[in-house]
Order: C-alpha cells, then structure tokens, then sequence
C-alpha cells in the first residue's frame, strides 16, 4: 500500500488513452494535466518520530501476537498513521505526519486480539483497529497530543470465511478479510456477499461494519447494516456475542451500536453477514434522461414500485459530461454510433448539455430480470428516458474500483478533489441537491479559484435515496490548497445538514465528519453516544477522540482546516 | 380498558358456536370450560395504595398539563400500574396490586410532554411512559420497592397523523396514536403503514417502536424498526430527533437505540414513519403440509426465492388442530367439502394427525399478486403441500385480534395460557422448536400438570424467521396457577436462549425476560446497556428497572414466579 496516496504501489491513473480527458479538465479546472506533476516528499526525508513503545507494553505484546507480529517498523507505522481522506494525503505528502502509532500489532486469532486489548489496558495504551486503511474520514490517526503509547492492530491475518450454513444463507467470516478476498472464497462455493463499495479491493469486512458501509449493489444486498447478523467484538469487558438471529427485540439493538463505531467499543473479530447464491443473470444497463429532475424522479418511482432492481443510479449533467469525457478512445464504429445518437436525441428535442446518464442493474434468474427489467423500463420510459445498452454499465463495473486513484492524480498537479454524501427523503432531494451546489459554487466564487461539482443518486430505498458529490478545485500555487480544499468542503457539508439531511450516508464520522454530529443527531443523541463510549471504554483506552469529539480534537480540526466556514 | 383482562370491557371470548372447541380443550387440558368461571376480585374488594404524590409535584404537572389532566384517580391508577403479561393478569385477578403509579399525566403535546419530564427530574420522580398498556413483558409497572413518586405518563392524546410526504412515501404520526385510528386516518389519504401486531387495536405506535413490535405482514412491510425513520423524543438533556432519513452512518444507530428502549431513553412523542399506497389486491391463501418439517422447509424456499410473499405462516400440527378446532359449526356443505378434503389427503398417504395449516399472503397489483402466488405455490407443491383456498385466511385475518381474550376465558377457568416467542436462523429452527417442545412437556411432566403447547412460523427473513409457542396448562385447584405457570415460561425462555435462539423475536424484555438477557446478548452487551442507559438517564428516573434488571428488580421476579427453573 501507498503511504502517501490510494492503493497498490503499482498502479496509478493516467489521462492517456482518454483522448477527452485533458481538454475537460483543462476546460473545467483550468488545469493543464498534461504537465509534468509534483512528486509527494520523498520517504527519505520524512520525519518520523521515533517510537516510545515501553519495555512493559512491548513484552506483553509480544507475549500476545509472537514477537514476529509486533512491528515499530517505521514504513509500517507511517501506514498505519491515518486513512486515506484527502487531508490525509495532502498531510502524507507533505510530510505533515502528527502522532504515528509506537506499534503495529498483527494478530492471528481472536485471543490474540483479546491480549492485545488487555494489554493496552493494564498499560493504559490507546488502541485502533486498522482494517484496509482506505477511511476517509479521519477515523484511523491518534489523538494529536496523545501521550499514552498508541497501538495499531492490523486485523489483515484474520481473512478466513469460517463456514457457510447454506440453508440460512449465512456466513461466518473473520473481520480482516479484504472485499475481493471474501468474494473469491465464498465465490468458490458458489456464494457472494454482494457487498461493493468503491473502497472495495482496499478494504475489510470489520473496517465496513465499523463504517456502516454501503455498497453498488445495496438496492438488493442491503447495506451492510442490512447484511451483518452476527459479531463477536473483543471489548474492555470481554469478547461481546451477537448472536445471528434474523431479529430480536432485546431492549436497544448492541448489534446496531457495534455498527459504526469505529473502534470505540472494541474490536470487531467476525461477523456472521448474509450471502446470497451468485446470480444466473447480471446486467447493468445505461440509461439516458433528458434532465437530471426527470432522472430523480424515475428513481423515486422505481422505489415505490413492484421493481426492485439491484442498482438505481443517475447522474447529473456535470457528472454525465465527466464519464463521457472518460471514455477511452472510441472506434470508429463507435464514433459513427456516438454521432448518430447525439443526432437522434437533439431532433427529439433533447439539450444535450442536460442529458443525465442512469444505470439501473438487474439480477437473478433470466426470468426475473426480464421482468424487473420491464417494470423498471415502463417507468424510465415515463419520465422520457432511454435505454443505451450494456456498454456504460460494463464500463462502470470494471472501473469503479480504480476512481479513487485520480485523488492522486490531480493532487501530483496541485489539484484537491473529493467527495461528500449524504442521504434524504425523496421529496427533499431536489433541495438538498440545490443547495449544496449552490454551496459549493459559492465556495468556489469566494475563494476565486476554479472549481468543478458533480453528483449522482445512488443506494435507493423505500423513503429516500443517497446523494453522491465529487469535487476538485485549481487553487493558484501561492496558496494553500488544504485551506481552499477545506473551505469547499465544509460548505457542502454544511448545506448537508442545515438541508435537512445527514452528515454521511456511508462514510462515517470519523473526526472529520464530527463537527456536524450535533446538529445531525442533535445534543441528546451525542449525549447517548458520550454514555455508551464512557460506560463501554471508561479509559478512553479505545480509538478515543473519534465519532464524538473531545474538544481538543475539534480544535485540531479547526487548525488544520482553517476553522469552520459559516 | 378491562383492569383486570385484555381489551374492551363489552368484548369476550366465548366457545358458544365453536362445537369442537369445548371437546378439544377437555381433550387436551382436562378442562371442562362449559363449568361456570371464576370472577376476578371485585373492584370494590381491591386494596389500593393511597397516592403520595406531593403537593409541589402535583403542582408542577397542573402546570405542566392542566390541572384537568392530571389524574389521581383509584381506578385510573389501576390500568396504568401494569401492563398485560399472564403474570400481570393473575395478580390483578388476586388483588395483589405492588406499586400502583401515583398519578395518571396525560399530555396533549410535546412540550407538556417535556414539561412533565422536567418537573419528575426535578422533584426525583419516576416516569413510566403509558400506550395502550398491553406490554406482556413487565415494561410498565414501576419497582416494588420504588420509594420515589411514580408518574404514569398516558401518551393517548398525542393521536394525529400529522402529515404525509407522498413522495417519500413518510408520515410524520403523533406516537399515542392506537393501531386502528393510525390506519382509520391513512387509509383516509389512501395510505397504509401495514403493521399489524396481535395487540394491535390495544396498542399505540410508541409502544410498537418502544418494544420493537412486528405485524402479521412484516415479510412485506417490514419490522416496526425497519418502518420507523426518523423520531422525536422526550430525554433528560432536551429533545432528541433523529431525521428521517433512509440511511445514515453518524456512528452507532442513535434511531436503533430508541427503538426498544422501553421508556428507559426518554418519552417518544413522535416518529416518521414508512407508508404505502393502500394495495389494489391482498389475498390470504390457506395451504396445508404433511409435515412440520415439510412446512418449515417450504417456508426457508420461499425466503430464499424470487417470490416476496407479504406473510409466512406455518403451524404445527397442534396448532393446526387449535385452529380447526376453534371454527365455528360448519354449514352442511362445509361438512360434505371438509369431509371430502380429509378423505382425499388420507387417500395421498397423509396422516392427519401431523397435518400443518399454513398461510401465505400476496399484496400488490394484480399482476404482482399473480406472479407471487404462481412463484410461491411451485415452492409450496415443492414440498408436498396443497393450497385450501381463502377461508382460513379470511378467518385469520378477521379473528386474530381476539385470540388474546382466550387467556382470560382460560384464566376464568383456572387455566393460565401464554405464548413466548423467538427467532433463530432457517438451519437451527427444527432444533429450536424440538428442545423447546421437550422443555415445555418436560415442565408439565414435572408439574404432573396437564398441559398443551404448540406453535407456528412467522414473520420470514432472509437468513431466518420467528417461532411463536403459545400454551396452556390446568394446574388443580390446590396449587398456585402462577408457581406453575412460571416453570414452563421459564423451561420455554431457557431452551430459546440454550438453543441459540434469542429471548424475543418481538415482545421485548421488559421485567420478565430480563433474567435471561446476558445469556443473549452476553455480558459486554449488557455492560453497553447499563452504560447508554446510565449515561442518558443518570438519576434513574426513567423506567428504572426495565430491560437490564437492577438486583432488586430480578429478586422481585424470583419471588413472584417461584424461582429460577434450571
């Protein structure tokens, strides 16, 4: 893994071959990519804190995984330092690194995790699971100021699939197994999870229980809210047992408390989470409509009907306009088809600079995905969309994985670009989107520099969808692209929750999220998390600081994104 | 309301024009229920507790509510001082009343509301909230040993759909409304919420959300959890409200955690809740299987199917024959039809002593309910059954809000019957049922007590579903019918969690699970209990002993049911 940006050390994005790409970018950003880029600093001159792992801590620690697994390696520290949010990479690239861990530990088994937390304890050390490390919510770095010793528990060894109880489509699964991981293990006996985010190659079951993850597939698979049952927790009281029962009413729901909360309650070691046999048939088809309300509303009409497609997602013209210019270079053949239906659609009236792109998946039998398809398709129909074929969708499938890598490609040309979700009822949608373009926009105006803001609809459900926002913004060289970054940021963040909606719809809070819990969940909600982190973890021993913000840690946030926008 | 029954004063059960009922109990229970009942104590013999509501705290709820709202009333004190479980039923009957609330609140908006909690905060008082009063788990009557004044906060004039988002599919409804006029003001609109517990027309949204209540057609509608978006409540630090979103990730579920919480978080006011369009079909099909085990396994097909039936239902052949035997004297052609059936099954090689009645409900358009049914009924013939047709649906959907009546006809008779349910995945439901039937018997083998027991499937998930066990027992006249009672609930409740199954599917913990919530959720998970309830509540005035027992609380319970059976 990267220390300083997304993913494999061998791959990387690239404008060549996208032979629209460069002008887009250039028209939008202002941005010459074709521009050598700057490099992040070099490893070598990185400053890094030496480790103050005591003598007591590290023999018990040793004791608990095997000397073997206790690492004060500083490249492994370094990337079990923080996530992968982009303030996190604009820090690891400028060699901006705070409170590293004194140690990576790597257990084998669920006892190892249980001495490893005992030993944190009886040391008042401070503890942080780390699953792929791809947060984006600053949930995996240390307290600036921590002095207690800070331990990272890298739950990479625990990747097994336990057992599969076929009549109960359950199974039993180890935390630290990566998605692709899990998937080739179930898939090997005919099963999926169907869980897909676009974190997918570079993240784990636990860090997605943790998160409460949601994937492409969710309109089916559920969230993983949804498809997790069981757990077993290593906790300061002892191992906590969720018994995998499909519902229960036992006073408040532990299992739901377990869900999203990133480590301040212990450490999550399996999960007992829904699978599903793969599917005879799997299609995603592209769609087109001719303005992004008509897109809206097919997808709210999708959801109150008897249609229940595994995917619902449309884009805005601007995010339309982006996947268009991400096209690799079309065929001759395929330019003829591009030209015929441009000329196609402007005699039918369409404003071509409206048009939004839509992919609605359909799975199961042959017959059952006929059918959804044709319910699906009487209602895209209604509100004036059109169908385009298979091609978008397999364009999709096999790429989403690689878009968090263009983070890194725009930050090597000084370019911060991200992404904000949320989630609201239907109806309000509409708004909330207004607003937090017009919030973005606004940012963008005051700061005076380039900007670009798209979004799409994703994660249908019965009452409400989620709204997806990508950004990127060209600040000048003389300034400090955190700053700018942060200033657009909070703004859309912002026009989140004074909308009506939430401050993350599967993202988590983290601590760069927190700021905004109290106005999301209001002052109770935050005092009943406060009573469940305090009576769970009265030492805040257990990845403190995240989710409800010690003051100190809001004050960091506020230093290190210039201070809160409104 | 009946103070010493379930439901209205004017409505009983009756086995008049049932012809084979009062044969099948003599049957099974030894019980001639033709002989003339024993009346409860009479009103006028009971021995209430004067009310030691101080001056200043009478003052503050005058002001709170209006003086007109306040209630000290002997009988109103009464029906607020305990719900309906069997326990509850037999202690009323006798008399034996504990601690009765001091004073009947009933707010007519949220502020009073709060302003009640406000002054019990302030004067150290408890406050029980009250729906419509049919908890069967002990989640209203205040501790025995309570020294504190006891509020009982009746939430029934808090009634009003307030609005509905047709959009979104959401309405925003005032938490004491009643089941039927929340459907009565929907289905005005056109609009239904589907959530049809057995206590419906005796119990009120809050209450539903409080216990993390499911209806009769949950397949289709959902759990009240799953229905239940956003929510307005009444805490000790102020108002919480959770948005009504459709998902969120703002750390562990604040929404999940009022869900269930039995009074114990605060007073629900209000929650905005999933809706549905008033479906243009809904058939109730009746089906019958050879076997339980054939039954139960057409059941796990069908959830794991492209079908989406709106109810799953199968019961054992005891229950079966329950139902057969609580039909009203057939017509002649019924006779003819009926003896027809049986000769037809027993030509089939069926013994119709192992017979299992089950029920399968479709809703939707009429196309969808076709292609459900078509989907379904493969599965169905899949596994040796046989559709009847419409009447044992018709009659179920007619009869089941008065099947909780019977207790009391029973109980008139010195008879105690009570149900006791649980989930558990599909693998493990043979096993769950088949050590609950052993303990169950084993309990009247015991007691040398006849006894029945018997039991159905609902409510079908993806990876499991629900068992419901209702029984009965004819303890001799010289014998404690309570003592008895207590040690086949407690064989029944031990063998779910021994099993692996958990202590409610859906009627909550309460007082009288709450002895068996640790071996559930285990010790961890009991620990975060304490620590959100202590956290939000640190004066104990809330609900004080529901859900995770105080030591006096579990002692009590020890007392009143004769000690722990294992």
């Amino acid at each position: 893994m990267k220390w300083w940006g997304w993913g494999a050390e061998d791959v990387s994005f690239s404008y060549e071959g996208k032979p629209d790409l460069a002008p887009f970018i250039e028209r939008v950003l202002g941005l010459d990519v074709r521009r050598p880029g700057i490099s992040p600093i070099a490893f070598e001159d990185l400053e890094i804190r030496a480790t103050a792992l005591p003598a007591e801590l590290r023999a018990l620690l040793e004791a608990a995984v095997g000397a073997e697994q206790v690492s004060t390696d500083d490249r492994d520290r370094l990337v079990h330092g923080r996530g992968k949010s982009l303030t996190d990479l604009i820090r690891q690239r400028r060699g901006d690194l705070r409170r590293l861990p004194d140690v990576v530990v790597r257990p084998g088994a669920e006892d190892e995790v249980a001495a490893v937390v005992s030993a944190a304890l009886e040391e008042d050390a401070v503890v942080i699971p780390f699953g792929g490390g791809s947060s984006i919510s600053g949930s995996l770095e240390a307290e600036a100021d921590e002095p207690r010793p800070v331990i990272s528990i890298d739950m990479g060894r625990l990747n097994r699939v336990l057992s599969v109880d076929p009549a109960s489509q359950l199974a039993r699964v180890q935390a630290g197994v990566f998605g692709p991981d899990l998937e080739r293990q179930l898939n090997a006996q005919g099963w999926t999870c169907g869980h897909f985010p676009d974190s997918f190659t570079h993240s784990t079951l636990g860090g997605w229980i943790a998160t409460r993850s949601s994937g492409m597939q969710s309109d089916r698979y559920g969230d993983v809210a949804e498809l997790t049952r069981g757990l077993r927790v290593v906790t300061p009281s002892g191992v906590l047992v969720v018994r995998p029962v499909p519902s229960t009413s036992t006073g408040p729901s532990v299992r739901e408390m377990v869900l999203g909360s990133e480590g301040r309650l212990g450490v999550i070691t399996e999960a007992t989470i829904h699978v599903r046999r793969v599917p005879a048939e799997r299609k995603i088809l592209g769609y087109l409509f001719p303005t992004w309300a008509a897109g809206l509303a097919a997808m709210r009409d999708l959801a109150a009907s008897e249609a229940s497609p595994s995917i619902t997602r449309v884009s805005d013209a601007r995010e339309t306009a982006f996947s268009f210019a991400l096209r690799d270079a079309p065929t001759p053949l395929e330019r003829v088809k591009s030209k015929a239906l441009q000329t196609f659609l402007r005699r039918r009236g369409w404003d071509l600079e409206a048009m939004c792109l839509s992919l609605i998946g359909y799975e199961g039998s042959a017959r059952h995905v006929a059918t959804q398809r044709k319910l699906s398709e009487r209602i895209v129909k209604r509100h004036g969309g059109l169908r385009i074929g298979a091609s978008p969708g397999r364009l999709y499938d096999q790429k989403k994985f690689d878009t968090p890598y263009i983070r890194d490609f725009l930050l090597d040309r000084g370019a911060p670009a991200d992404v904000s979700e949320t989630s609201a009822p239907w109806s309000e949608l509409p708004t909330v989107y207004d607003n937090v373009m017009a919030a973005g926009h606004g940012a963008f105006h005051r700061l005076g520099v380039p900007g670009y803001l798209m979004s799409h609809l994703s994660h249908s459900y019965h009452s409400g969808a989620c709204l997806y926002f990508t950004f990127a913004l060209n600040p000048p060289d003389e300034r400090d692209a955190l700053e700018d970054y942060g200033v657009v940021k909070r703004a859309i963040q912002q026009a989140f929750v004074d909308s009506g909606a939430t401050l993350s719809h599967h993202h988590a809070v983290g601590t760069e999220h927190a700021q905004w819990l109290e106005e999301d969940i209001t002052a109770p909600g935050v005092a009943m998390l406060r009573g469940l982190f305090q009576g769970t973890d009265p030492g805040a021993n257990l990845n403190p600081g995240k989710i409800v913000a010690a003051d100190s840690l809001s004050e960091a946030w506020e230093t290190i994104s210039g201070g809160r926008s409104s």
